[in-house]
C-alpha cells in the first residue's frame, strides 16, 4: 500500500483550521500530526508533497452537474470524461449528476443508461441523483429500489412542462414516498407554467433577445415555487432541498421555513454569486452564455445570497455544470430566446470562485470548506468518506495555493466548451495538486489522472437531518 | 515530555466523527491516526487510555459562570477551586468567568480583585469576560486596555437598576469602543427598569412567592431588551451576544437580526431548555431553587429554544452557574421574591443535559459539541487551543460513556450547592475520564486534579466574526 | 312616488352612528333629518315606520352565492326565488350570484342561463360574478365584454381539477385580462391537485367520513394556493380577492400582500368564524351538514379571521350560501366524504351572526355595517346605490332590533333545507322590517315581498381601488 | 336660530359621496337631503352657499398643534389666536393642542395654565391631549380627573430626556393608569438617551449643520423606541397612539403589532410625506425650517407612508404645527443643530397637501376625510360632533373647490412665521368657505371669524377601540 504524506501545509476543515501533516495510506487518509513532531516526522512515505504556505482542503464536492445531458435537441458539451477532468483541476474530486428518467419509462432504465455512459470515464469519484420526469405508481416504487441502492436523492420540476414537469399531485407522491424510504427530493423551483405564458407572450410580441429569459422567469415565480415545495414537504413531512436558489425572494422563503424548523435546505450556484443579468444583457447574443433557469438576477441579489451562505440559511454552492458551446448550441436560440440550451459551465472554476469570496470577505475559510465540502458530502450522504480530512476518510485532497493568482479564460480551461462565463476574471487563488483517493490526478497543475479511475459511489442517505 | 495515547474511541468535533486514536505529549494534542493503523501503533506512550465504545471529546467551554459573585449581600456558593472541580467532574475543562466592575470603581480593581479569587484554586483553565457597572469616559478607555490584555468581552445590564443597569446612552458608548477595539458586548437583556416597577407593584398586592419572579419578568420585556440592544448595536456598527436568552419572542428578535445579516448571536442555558414556570411554581418555597434571571418560562418556550439551536439562531449553551444554597441563601427571600438571590447550580450539569439532548433527538451529536466546545471557544476567542480535538489545540479531552445511565442529585453532585435544579433526572451518558492540558483530572470517575493546575487563558477577540 | 319615513331609529353606516329619520322617495333614500328637527317634522308621507330604539340599517350585500347551483350532480336546494325570499328574512337585499361557464361552453351561455334562472323570481335585487371554467382565447375576449356589460368579477378556482380548475397559465392570463379591463379576480384558493391526492389516500385507507373532509383539505394547502394566487396576480398587475379564507396561515398571507401594498383583498363567512372541525367531527353523519369547501377549521383560527375583520386585513364577510338538505343530498357521501355535496346555507343568518359579533365584542357597529354592506357593494361596483344609507342610494332598508332574542333552526328559518348550521344557537338582535328599494319585502317579521320584485343590478368595476 | 343651507355640493365623508344638500341649524348639521328633491327644496334658509362643483367636507381635526409651545427658550410663534384663525384659512375646524405639565409641577397647572392661554383667543373649537413630563404617583391621580373632565389622552416622550422624558418605569405606570381610566397614551418615540449621545459625538466633530439633525436621529432609534413602546403598552394591556411616524421601519412595527391584534396607532404629518433629508440638507443654513423631531426622513420611506396610510396601518395625518420663525428662532442654532427649535409650521396646509395626495392618486378622496378629519375625531373622542357630515354633527363644515390651483407660500399664508415648509409648491385645490358651528368664517377666502368663537371642547374617551 502506497504511503504519502503532505506537510507543511495548513488543513482547513468545515470546523478547523490545523497545522498538521497528513498521512495517506493507499486510498485513505490515516492520520494527521503536528508539523515538525516526533509522530509527523516518523513517517515514512513512498511520496512527500510539501504543502508549505498552502492549505490542504478537502476534494470539492460538486453535487450538481449535468455530463452530456440531452436539452432541447442537443446535448451538454462535457462527457463524463472532459467533465470529470476539468472538475480536477478545479480541485473537485467527487461530482453527483443526475441521472434521467424520461417520461413514460422505468427508472431503472434512465440510471442504467447513465451507469452506463459514466462507466469507465470519470477521472474522479461519481454518485447519481435522479431525475423523475414521470412520477406513477411504478416510479415511486423504484424510488425505494434507488435508495436501497445508493441513489437516495431525487429531483423533481415545478419547470419545463412537457418536460421535466411535475404537477403538486406528482410531487406531493414523491415526497411522500421519500418521507419513508429516506430519499431527499431536490426540486428546481420555478412556476414553469406561468412561464411558459411569459415566453409566449415575450416571443408573440417580438421580445426574442436572450435578456427576455431573465425577464419572463421572473422573481415572483420563484419565489412562489419555492413556497409551494415547501408547503408541500410539510404536508408530506419530508425535508427539501431547493436546488439553485437565485432570488432575493426565494432566500427568505427558504430562511423563513428553516425558521418553523422545517427541514428545508437550499443551494445556490456562483453564476448567482458572480454573474447578474447585466450579462445576460451582454450585445450581439453574448447573453446567450448566460442562459440558465433559474435565470441570473439582478445584481442586487447577490447579497442575500452571500448572507444566506453566511447564516446558514443556504448550505451548499453546486455549479449546475452543464455547458452548451456558444458556437452551435447556444446559437441555436438567434431569435428565439427560448431555443438556447439551458445551462452554464462551471465545474472548473467553483471553487476558485468562492476562495475568492473569502479573499473578498464574503466567508470565512472555513465557511468556504463547509459549503463546497463538508455540506455537500452531508446533505447527499457521502460523509465521511467525502468532504473532510480526518483519518478514514478518502484521501480526496487538495493542495491550494493561497497566493497564486489567475485569470479565468477559456483559453485556459480545460471543460469542453467554447467560452467561459467568467472570462477574464482575475482570482486570487489557485488548485496546485490534486490527489483523489490518495492518488494524484493533477500535479502541479499537470493532469496526472486517466478516465476509469473514479469510481461510482453509492451514498447513503441524507445525513443533515441528524 | 509525557505522552498519553487515547484509543479506540470515536473522536467528535463540530464538524466530525472519526474513529481514530489521539495522541497527547505534554499538554497538546500532536496527532490523530485510525484505530489499528500502522501509525497509531507505532506510538510509544506514558499513558494508554482505552476508549473504546466511548467518545472521545473536547472538553466543554462554559463560557458564563458566576464563581464567588457576590449578590444581594451574599456570594456564590462556589468558589473557584469548587466551582472548577465540579466543572472538570461535568467534563467541563474551561470556564469564562466575568469579573465585575463595581460602581464608581476602575475596571482594573475589579479584574484584579477576579484574578486574584482564581489565581492557583483552579482546576480546570479558565479566563474572563468584565461585567462594566460604570460606564464613562475612563471606562471606555479600560476597554482597550483590556482587550490587549485577554479579556475581549464586556457584559452590560439592561436590567438591575442601581447595581449592574447601564442605560441606553452608556450602551451605546460602549458598543461604539467595542466596535473599534474588537470587543464583543455581551447584554443582559431585559427591561429591568418596567420590571422593576411590576416587582413593586407585585411585592405590594402581597404577590410574593417566588412563581411572581416569573410572572414579574415579562417574555415582552425580555423580546423587548434584546430588541433594543440590537437596534443599539446595528447603530454603533458593532456585534452582539445575546446571554441567557430564555423566551421565544427573545429567540425571533436574534433570528430576525440575524437574518438581516447583522452579527448578532444569542446564548441559552439549560435550565430554560429542561426546567419551566412549573419549577419556580414548586410549593414549600421550593420554587426559590429556581430563581434565576432572565427567569424561566413556560414549557412551551422550549421548542422555540432547541429550534433555534438546531436552526444557529442560537449558538451558545452556557450554564450561567452561579449557585446560593437552598438553606441560607435561598430562604433570604421568603416572603419577598426579590430578595432570593438570582441564580443556579450547573457548570456539572451542561455536558450530560446536553447528551440527553442528543439521546432525545433535539441535537446531532455534533451540534452538542459544536454549542458546547467549538462554538463558545470560538466565540471568545480561545479556539484552536480550546474547543476541538486536532493537532495543536490544547489536550482538554473528556473520555464520555454515551451508554453509561446516571440520576442527577445533590447528593452526588460535586458543586457546593445543597440541590440541584436536576434532582431526579435521569441522564444517559456519563463522563469517565477528563485531561486538561494533558493532565488526568478526572480518571473513570476520581478527581485526580488539584487546585492550581488550571491556568489563566489571556483570549484572542470573537473568532466567529471571520 | 310614494312616501315612506322611518322615524326615531339610529341609523348606521359603515363610518357613521345618527338619530335621523330617514325619507324614502320612490325606491331611493331622499334625506336624513335629526329626530324632531324641523325639516324631519315637516316631512308629509305615505307610510310612517317606527324605529324608536332600533336601529336603521342598510340592507345586507351577500356577495357570494349559489342558487340552484349544479355540484356533483344534484343541485343547491334554494332556488332564486327560496333563496332571495331567505335572504330578506335576515336582512339582505342584495344578492350577488355565481353564473357559471361549463367546460368546453361559451361565457355567454353560462351567463345567459343564469339570467334566466333568475328573471323574474328573485325578492331582492341581484346581480352576477361569473365563474370561468374553461379560460381559453375566446373565454378572454368574453371577458371584456361582461365587465361591460356589468359583470365585472370572475371567479377562478384552484381546486376542483376537471371541473372548475384553471391552471396558473389560465389564471395567469385572466389575471392580465382583468388588469387591463379592470375585472376583479375572485379566488378559490385551495391546491385542489394535491388534495385531491390526499383524498384518495383517505379513502383508499377507509378514512370516510366527513370529518376526513377537512383532515385533507389541509391549512397548508390553503395558504399556499393563497400565496401563490398573490404571486400570480403581482405578475399579472391585477387585484385578487381571495373568497372563503378560512385558514389563519392564509390570512397571513393576505395580510403580508397588503402590507407590502398589494391590492389584495379578504373575503370570510360566518361558517368560518362560528364553527369549526368539532361540527365536521359529529357522529352519525351529521358533520356531512357542515362539508364545504375551503373547509372548517379547528376552533383556534377563528380568533385570527375576527382579527383580520378588525384590522381590515379581510374586508367581506359573504356567506358562501350553497345548500344541500342532508336527507337525500348530503346523504350522497354516506361513506364516501368526497361524494357529500360541498356547501352549507346561510344566506339568511349572516346579518344576525355578525350582529351577535358585536354584542359578543368581536367587531363595532360601524364594522358590522362595514364587512356586510359597505364593502361589499364597493367591492363589486354597488356602491353608492347599496350599502349605505344616503340621500341618493337605492332605499334598501332593514329596521333592526338590537334587544329581541331569537334562536336559529331549521324549524323557523325559509331557506329550503332542512336543517340548520347553526341550529339551537342564541342571538341577541333580529331584522324587523326590510325595504327592498322602497318596498317593504319584510313588514314586522312579515314576508310581504314577491318574486320578481327584484331587479337584475349591473355593476360598475371595484371601487376598493379608488 | 339660523338656518343655512349648502346646496348643490358633492358631501364626502369617510365612507360615503353624496350628491345632497345640507341643512344647518344653529350650530349644528340637521339634514341631508338629495339635490333638486322635494325636501331639499322645501328648506328656506337665512343663508344658502352654493357648491356647485365642490366638495362639501367636514372641517378638518389636527390633532396634534402645539401652540405657543416654550421650546428650549423661546415659544412657538403661532398663538392660540394666530394659528387657529391659519387653521381655518386651511380648513380646519377642531385642534388638539398640547398642554404641558412641567417637571416638578402638578399636571393642573400646566392644565390650567394652557386654558387660560387659549381663552377667548381661537376662530375655531379646540381641546387639550396632556403632556406629563412627570409621571409620578401624584400625577397618576391627576390622570384620572383629566380623563373625567375631557382630557383624556397623554402624551409621553422617550426623547428630550432632562425636559419631557419618561423612563420606561413612569412610562409603564402611566399606560397602566390609562389602561384603567380609560386615557389614551401618545407617544414620541425615539431613543432620547442614545439619541443624545450621538448628538454630543456630532457636535463635538463639527458636525454642526443642519443636516446633521437627521443624521443623529436615526431611523433604527425610532424603530427601537416605537417596538418598546408598543412592548410597554402590551405588559400594561393598554392602547398606545404613536405620534409623527416619520420612518418605515417605524411603520414596519406599527403594523406588525395591528396585525397580532394589538390596539396601537399611527399617526404621520404632511411633512414626512412630502419633504425629505433633501430639504435638511438645503444650503445656508436654510436646513434650519426643517428641523423638527422625529426627523425628515430620506425620500424613499415616503413610499412606506403611504401605504401604511393606505392600508390602515396609519390612521391619522395631524400637522404637529410648531412653527418657529426662520429669523430669529431657527438662527439660535448656527453652529449648533441642537439648538435650533424642533418644528414646523403646517396647521394651514396640511388639508391642501393631502388633496394633493387624491390628485396624485395616493389616497382617495374618502380616506383623505378619515385621514384628516374622522379618525382623529374618533381616535380623540369628538366623534360624532367632530369628522362627520352627518345630522346631529356640529356644522364644521368645509366647502372645497377640488380644481382651484394654488401655489403655497409664506407670502400668502396666514400663520406668524416668516417661512413656509412647501414654498412654492403648486396645489391643485383649495379651501373656500368654512363653517364652524354653523357661522361663516372664511367666506370665500375671506376671513370673517373673530377670536373667541371657537369653544373650548371637552372630550371623550378614545372612540377607535369601540
Amino acid at each position: 500500500m502506497s504511503r504519502t504524506v503532505i506537510h507543511g501545509g495548513l488543513v482547513i476543515t468545515a470546523s478547523d483550521e490545523i497545522h498538521a501533516d497528513v498521512l495517506i495510506e493507499g486510498g485513505r487518509i490515516v492520520a494527521l500530526a503536528a508539523h515538525a513532531s516526533g509522530a509527523a516526522e516518523s513517517w515514512s512515505a513512498d511520496r512527500r508533497i510539501d504543502a508549505t504556505g498552502k492549505y490542504v482542503i478537502p476534494g470539492g464536492v460538486d453535487a450538481h452537474t449535468h455530463m452530456e445531458m440531452p436539452f432541447g435537441g442537443t446535448y451538454a458539451a462535457d462527457t463524463f470524461e472532459t467533465g470529470t477532468r476539468a472538475a480536477a483541476w478545479g480541485g473537485t474530486t467527487t461530482i453527483v449528476d443526475f441521472a434521467i428518467q424520461s417520461v413514460g419509462h422505468a427508472v431503472r432504465e434512465g440510471l442504467d443508461a447513465w451507469y452506463a455512459k459514466a462507466d469507465g470515464k470519470c477521472a474522479i469519484d461519481y454518485a447519481f441523483h435522479m431525475i423523475l420526469s414521470d412520477v406513477n405508481e411504478s416510479t415511486l416504487k423504484e424510488m425505494d429500489l434507488l435508495v436501497s441502492e445508493g441513489v437516495t436523492s431525487f429531483k423533481l420540476f415545478m419547470a419545463y412542462p412537457g418536460v421535466f414537469y411535475s404537477n403538486d399531485g406528482q410531487i406531493l407522491r414523491a415526497m411522500q414516498r421519500a418521507s419513508h424510504n429516506g430519499g431527499l427530493i431536490m426540486m428546481h423551483a420555478e412556476n414553469g407554467i406561468a412561464i411558459d405564458v411569459l415566453v409566449e407572450q415575450a416571443l408573440a410580441e417580438g421580445r426574442t433577445d436572450p435578456r427576455y429569459h431573465g425577464d419572463v422567469r421572473k422573481v415572483a415565480l420563484e419565489a412562489e415555487a419555492t413556497h409551494r415545495a415547501i408547503q408541500l414537504a410539510r404536508v408530506a413531512g419530508s425535508p427539501l432541498y431547493v436546488v439553485h436558489v437565485s432570488a432575493d425572494e426565494a432566500v427568505a422563503e427558504v430562511a423563513a421555513a428553516r425558521h418553523k424548523g422545517l427541514p428545508v435546505f437550499g443551494e445556490t450556484c456562483p453564476q448567482y454569486l458572480f454573474l447578474s443579468t447585466d450579462n445576460l444583457a451582454e450585445p450581439d447574443f453574448e447573453g446567450a452564455k448566460y442562459v440558465c433557469s433559474t435565470p441570473l438576477r439582478p445584481r442586487e441579489h447577490q447579497e442575500a445570497l452571500w448572507r444566506g451562505l453566511r447564516n446558514n440559511e443556504l448550505q451548499v454552492v453546486s455549479t449546475d455544470h452543464c455547458p452548451f458551446c456558444f458556437s452551435g448550441q447556444k446559437e441555436m436560440g438567434r431569435g428565439d430566446f427560448s431555443k438556447i440550451p439551458n445551462g452554464m459551465p462551471g465545474v472548473e472554476n467553483r471553487m476558485d470562485l468562492l476562495h475568492q469570496a473569502v479573499v473578498d470577505g464574503h466567508i470565512s475559510r472555513r465557511r468556504w470548506i463547509e459549503i463546497a465540502c463538508a455540506s455537500p458530502a452531508r446533505m447527499f450522504g457521502l460523509y465521511p468518506k467525502k468532504g473532510t480530512i480526518a483519518p478514514g476518510a478518502d484521501a480526496d485532497v487538495v493542495i491550494y495555493d493561497p497566493a497564486a493568482e489567475q485569470t479565468i479564460s477559456a483559453e485556459t480551461h480545460h471543460m469542453n466548451v467554447d467560452y467561459s462565463a467568467y472570462e477574464g476574471r482575475r482570482i486570487t487563488g489557485q488548485v496546485e495538486t490534486v490527489l483523489s483517493r490518495g492518488e494524484v490526478v493533477i500535479d502541479e497543475r499537470k493532469f496526472t489522472g486517466r478516465p476509469g479511475h473514479g469510481s461510482y459511489t453509492p451514498r447513503a442517505t441524507c445525513q443533515y437531518l441528524d
